[in-house]
């Protein structure tokens, strides 16, 4: 019986298992990952994350989790949960940190502490319609990180471009990404 | 005193109010959202929303919400949350629901239920690093909807169209969006 090496809690035995893994057979890489939305009342929605396909399987064994979707009053909501714009955020901040955390972890860096703020600039005249020139979605988004760790400021500023770079929602925004929509036929 | 019009729950004298009010004074339609993040352990991290600029003024009326994000343990997590990429859908998922509601609710048609699935594919190899030419972010988005209404077909198309065409998480999604990531200085 060994003991997998673990930093920053994430098991590098198990990460570097997966490189591998996932060289000899590239199929297992091919995840996919899925959420439902019912729309419940004029701006507030309800969406289910609970399955998704991956690696070479259906994985059905989480607890589905139901996030609350609306918007502020001056927005015409309830404030019935956070908004679309800002649930994008969580999305891009939870993958940065993640991808950064993994690539330290894999180099054997001890981190003390991850902070991150973000804010993105939106025009609404692009979401109602009203100036053809305006971007309907982020005109640009922002982040500062923090990095509590033993090293120099320019390792820092190497994690913090890795992360850039192996961020799957990060490159998901950054890079134009296809998104078919398909009304299913009644 | 008069009553407002209300079409799908949404206000829609609220919504040309706002029309007419940023056509003349276009300041007031630039928001700003925000999240912060910190990381807990291996791939856990919790962020927070609670203020946004708009419109004209810092809103700190909203109570925070805290969401917590990690992997499943075949992605190196304990599964104390949803995954980034799964947020990554929930936030298109309210997005692109609720500009189909605010442009049927403009045009007057009364919409008795939208439902929406989401799957999205990303190939591991690219998070991992170990193949260049395979994306990291998501490679493809396909969204279906379900509308509920007494409108024909065409009219459904026209409605998910107009979803896409208006939607900011979709468009920051859809075409490439400039995210600036920095580090503090320690």
């Amino acid at each position: 019986m060994t003991s997998d090496k673990i930093v920053n809690g994430v098991n590098v035995d198990q990460l570097f298992g997966a490189v591998e893994l996932f060289k000899e057979k590239p199929d297992l890489a091919k995840f996919k990952f899925r959420a439902r939305n019912t729309w419940r009342d004029g701006t507030h929605s309800q969406a289910t994350v609970k399955d998704f396909y991956g690696p070479g399987q259906e994985d059905n064994s989480r607890e589905a989790t139901v996030f609350e979707l609306d918007e502020p009053p001056v927005l015409l909501g309830n404030n019935l949960g956070m908004n679309p714009v800002e649930y994008l955020l969580v999305a891009l901040s939870g993958c940065l940190t993640t991808a950064l955390i993994a690539h330290a972890s894999a180099k054997g860096i001890a981190i003390k502490g991850v902070q991150s703020r973000y804010e993105g600039d939106i025009d609404l005249r692009g979401f109602l319609g009203i100036a053809p020139d305006v971007k309907v979605g982020y005109e640009e988004i922002r982040v500062y990180f923090t990095i509590e760790a033993d090293i120099s400021e320019a390792e820092k500023e190497e994690l913090v471009k890795k992360a850039q770079q192996y961020s799957p929602v990060f490159n998901t925004i950054f890079q134009a990404t296809p998104v078919a929509v398909h009304l299913e036929k009644s």
